[in-house]
């Protein structure tokens, strides 16, 4: 693989379709501001298995994907009944972890939330990290 | 509209495609077992918006539904990332409440868990009991 | 242990103190109705911690405590920053099950929700049932 | 209220102790990212209960707070049966906003979790932000 393959496969973006129901909403009468985490683990899981992963397989194979670290931006609140797009793009890959920058957008394509959010690869016995999988990295 | 296509209507089971997030399950490897009424909602909200029904639309006109009651046997665990059917089909018209059977199936058909579930519709100020709107039973 | 010392032990109710808070909460301005269902969960393992037993701990010794079925009545709906209570109490013991009565309460000891919940015991590693543990038994 | 007076109480830190229960959890074994944002919302919650302010009293008032944004450090993982403790501590008080420092802490006393976390107070008909209410400065 040319390194001009590699660039152009990390840049991109996976996106996923998600409708917001009642149980993503709160009292408030929006998405409770937790949630977007459970949509963007959503479409990172879906990122990974557009190219071939999947988590379960990876925890039997010793491999775990967890979250270092995330700063997150709430700019307007998603609704009941609002279908949103959840990204998920790579942009930067390290040894032993992967950032991707994330965002919610609603149906006139303006960003909602938007976050990056650091994965960091274990060993699922021991929680030490361990290098990315390079038939991860050959996919990215 | 007959009895005949009302009957016919009302059998309709809505079937909605569902995947297993790591959001869903817990330590045991399985899904949480209150998860699967976030999916029944789900595949009811979908079958009320399949009849043109929205859920926050309603609240503005002062119509709120919720769950009366609610049997559910759970013969099965879903697992990470396992993409499940979730159906809703209505099995009984009342005249201020509906009842759905509803089923989570696996890939293979079987079928994971079991729910019947009794829907009242209320008004949202008063949370008093509402005769359902005719636009919804005309739906059905 | 005598029967008569075993039926008063099985007849207590624990009973849990709980807060509502926003995560709990949908757009209806109520606790979301699948929440119960944690809140219950909470209830039966503070059930079992009380008389020495955690869930962790049952894993790793490959017993696994799962919910075979529930009937669930939603009388009154909680509210955001609510004060309830949540019951657990078993009537019924069998080989290798247990049965629970739960009771959501109010300020003024108003029953919210109750739910009758059929608790099995599994062998954690090949899902199929298992005896209670008679230490278990013994502490109920 | 002398300036010492309000910095000494703007520097006081609320402790909230929680317990892990298998609803937190994932298949992974350890609490779920996006939950340790529940457990934060939980602890300024009980910030402000203690302070004489409820969150639903708030809304009656047309009075919202949101998360503007925050930041979080996921250092090491809570597990199933943990007693955590959670702080909530103002950092900075701004016209519209507080900043708090929040962490969650294990039964040894060490961080495992760590979030920089900015609430604004918004009209909540509106969503527009407003000043923070003089009587909830006052008891900072």
């Amino acid at each position: 693989m040319t390194v001009y393959s590699l660039i152009n496969k990390i840049e991109a973006t996976h996106k996923l379709f998600i409708r917001v129901y009642i149980e993503d909403t709160d009292a408030g009468g929006i998405v409770f501001y937790a949630n977007y985490l459970k949509f963007f683990e959503r479409a990172r899981t879906e990122y990974f298995r557009a190219r071939g992963f999947e988590l379960r397989r990876g925890l039997d194979d010793n491999i775990n994907y967890v979250v270092h670290s995330l700063t997150i931006q709430y700019k307007k609140p998603a609704r009941l009944d609002d279908k949103i797009a959840v990204t998920a793009e790579v942009i930067k890959v390290g040894k032993t972890y992967l950032l991707f920058k994330q965002r919610v957008l609603n149906a006139r394509n303006e960003v909602l939330v938007e976050a990056d959010v650091k994965i960091a690869c274990l060993y699922f016995n021991t929680s030490k990290p361990q290098r990315l999988p390079s038939a991860l990295l050959a996919s990215l």
